[in-house]
């Protein structure tokens, strides 16, 4: 066989050949989830789930220094619930999971003589798998809050919820997921809109500061609020097929559900108000957000502050005599570094010292993305030295530094990897948004293979942004709050006529293809 | 009214009068949970929660200090994955949630014009909430395991599962609740034996050093023994009724379960062999064992390790004009204890600032069990002493000391604490032991109020033991493992030839009532 002349990569096919398959081969080849025989329902794998883990953790810590609460709510909901909120309720009950039984009796096959288990003891009243709380935690809210003292209740939980979904893909789109899902309620509108901003301020910059995703924040369109909700606001990231993915939401439910399910309290001036709510949550979805954003032909490329290992050690010792010397030298670095913290935790070294092929065992930790990767060998202990390789170089750069000056820049190391994901993502998002105010270069962009987003200001109707929405299978991914956060030339081609009517329109409007 | 010659206590009934109805009291004074309008599941709040946190972080670190991760699979089982397992499916389909179909339609009721939503789009193969997920973990070890070299496989699921209980109880017993599944595979029965009792040992430290409970670790006898399981070892509680409840289990399933589901692996002999696996749980239960082992009268006692708060300081500021220094000096103080450590996680601690009557706040934290209150006037400022009270001792109990030594001896106040509570707790349960070799006065014993637990030695057979236990409503809650951790006086009473059979019998048993 003659050499490729094209460079090899570890997943096949590549981004540029076929993205969705890219991304499943990514997922499979990092070892994070896989599907299961339940319908639409994935197994989180030890790699995938440790960064959950870590986006977990980093979260609640945010959640909690922002003055809220976990609790934890019953997973079954009484379908009575979903009947009291119309909007709700056809938003999310077209397609969830219900249980109508409570026992299996076994049952023998006369013919085959197999012993089968039905369902038998059926529910006078069936339920649902929660697909989102908002009403069982409604339905609490109702009975823990009597008076204004009692407001503002700020309550989070982390939970497994289903959706029944047609077209399930690993992490960004299962039947069921883990997320956490915020429900607060407040004394006024204008609290819950502060709250509402305030988490997706808290988003937006979780998402930069810890997934290195530059997401663009901003209000849903009527059309594509949540069911209930009186306003929506979302952060919405590129990734590298220039499709949108909506990694978090935020939402103003106004005084609907309060009204819905009795969330009345005794006012300061002694009337009986509803309450005004909000609701908000992410994700496993951001797992799938982060691997599509910065993942790369070789496989994952895990942001460091999400990676459960940020440094991988890897003894390179080919003769049995220095063996013992290189691995005491890669633990003994291993324990300098996890007294070393990077971002307020202790940094995470994992030494492998799996007795298998040292270019397999390479490959495996380039294809799980792990940020940084250390080899040290006889040679090197004699010069003090280690030769680093970092995730988002080339899989062949390596650098030998002295070990003093590893150990001494480890941090800024990470958040130089940190940072050129970050800029890597933002660079490419901000190349793919172009400004249009003219609807027939409109019309032709979507023609194109992986269309970035286009920005246009923007006045239509509903009516009229759902008829244009169809025709190229877009939506409005959000209308930015920020101008100041979108490519400058964008803006100014944009302009401020509404490329549809005509009209004047301050609004700006971002427009794309989505998972 | 005439003042009451009785003591008063926050809670009604006390534990002497109603200790059902005391246990539901507490629960409800502390605000740990409530029952939901979900047949038997409960709403865990803020406080609850938070216990259930502390426990599960700490736990985890644990689990992976002992070389397990977290992984996650999916919240409904085929039903055809039960019928794999006979004795399993048994056990456990009995009473479970049954998803049958996959969608809500809405309904106009024509008589009263009402919108019902029915359940549609049914299944061709229904599913059931995972009441425990041997079965759909096995599938996936089915798929990852292929050989020696990859095993051992050592994971562990932090999860919500199901169970239709029929009286359920908060904490105790609840239809869904919140719980950690280990699940191993092994090369050969000695592995998996020694992580069944690896883990047995680690769940009888935790109980002792982290929730201050003193439990029995033993076996099951085949009669108890988890469906399925080849040996399942227990750690048994005693609470203040003198009941068991069983903590926390450990099974070895042997090769039952990589039968039913081919997890098999090619030796080191190239030979095709089954694996010997394991499962082990502990579950939001832990906290209905540690509320009836350590409250009393006036509401919860929390252990200082799983404490939301372990140290909670009152302001006392009677005159609006010393309000502000009395809240900066409770604010500092709280700062400083932040910076200390107990047990390698920062100290716990919370300003109450709340505008109330301080009488009410404080009993407030005494029902829920705060471990150490601390109360700050103006005068305590001038003098810098801080007036300490211990959830441990009486209610109005104090004691002034000066802030340097409060500072100096918190840890080892904490500590203090704890073991008042575990020797508090092993006292009770040793004074409740009784050994016994006389089968008349064992079946008097079972007539009295809340009796005790009875040690035996035992030889019976399944059917006796079965008799026996049906005649009393009593269960052999273990043979005890280490005989050294009961009391003296019961083993040696007991003696070592079996109770029923008169037949030489080197095994114990220990009988009791249960929850």
């Amino acid at each position: 066989m003659s050499k490729p002349s094209q460079p090899k990569h570890a997943i096949s096919p590549t981004r540029a050949e076929d993205f969705p398959e890219w991304y499943q081969q990514v997922v499979k080849a990092a070892d994070l989830a896989e599907n299961s025989e339940t319908r639409g329902c994935m197994v989180i794998k030890p790699w995938g789930y440790g960064i959950w883990e870590l986006i977990q953790r980093q979260l609640d810590q945010r959640f909690k220094e922002t003055g809220h609460q976990n609790a934890y709510f019953p997973l079954l909901i009484p379908v009575s619930y979903l009947e009291k909120e119309a909007e709700h309720a056809e938003g999310f009950a077209t397609e969830c999971a219900v249980v109508t039984h409570h026992r299996l009796e076994a049952v023998k096959d006369e013919e085959t003589g197999r012993t089968r288990m039905v369902p038998t003891g059926e529910l006078a009243e069936p339920y649902v798998v929660r697909p989102t709380s908002e009403t069982i935690i409604g339905a609490a809210f109702s009975r823990w809050i009597e008076s204004y003292r009692d407001l503002p209740l700020l309550i989070n939980q982390w939970a497994n919820v289903m959706r029944w979904e047609m077209r399930p893909r690993l992490f960004l789109r299962t039947a069921e997921f883990l997320w956490q899902e915020g429900h607060t309620a407040h004394e006024t509108r204008e609290e819950a809109l502060e709250e509402t901003r305030m988490i997706h301020r808290l988003y937006t910059g979780f998402l930069r500061d810890h997934l290195a995703i530059p997401v663009i924040p901003g209000e849903k369109t009527e059309n594509e609020r949540f069911p209930g909700a009186e306003m929506t606001l979302t952060v919405e990231a590129m990734v590298q097929d220039r499709k949108a993915i909506q990694a978090g939401t935020s939402h103003y439910l106004g005084q609907n559900f309060a009204h819905a399910q009795d969330i009345s309290f005794t006012g300061r001036d002694g009337s009986v108000q509803h309450a005004h709510t909000t609701s908000w949550g992410v994700s496993t979805r951001l797992i799938g957000t982060l691997i599509m954003a910065h993942s790369d032909d070789d496989g994952l490329v895990c942001p460091p502050r999400v990676a459960p290992w940020q440094i991988v050690i890897l003894p390179v010792a080919p003769k049995p005599e220095s063996r013992e010397a290189v691995f005491e030298s890669c633990q003994a670095l291993a324990e300098t570094l996890r007294h070393q913290s990077y971002c307020g935790e202790p940094l995470r070294v994992h030494v492998d010292t799996r007795e298998m092929n040292g270019g397999v065992k390479k490959w495996e930790w380039i294809k799980k993305g792990a940020p940084v990767r250390i080899e040290i060998g006889p040679r090197d202990i004699e010069t003090r030295k280690v030769c680093v390789q970092r995730r988002d170089r080339a899989a062949n750069e390596k650098e030998f530094m002295p070990k003093e000056d590893f150990l001494r820049g480890v941090g800024e190391m990470l958040d130089s990897v940190h940072h050129m994901l970050l800029e890597r993502a933002r660079g490419f998002r901000d190349a793919h948004i172009t400004g249009c105010a003219d609807m027939a270069a409109f019309d032709d962009h979507w023609a194109a293979d992986n269309p970035g987003w286009l920005l246009t200001a923007w006045n239509g109707t509903p009516a009229q942004e759902e008829e244009i929405s169809k025709r190229h299978k877009i939506t409005i991914r959000c209308l930015p709050v920020d101008h100041a956060m979108l490519p400058g030339e964008a803006v100014e081609t944009a302009g401020s006529n509404c490329i549809l009517t005509g009209e004047p329109a301050p609004q700006l409007a971002l427009w794309g293809r989505s998972y």
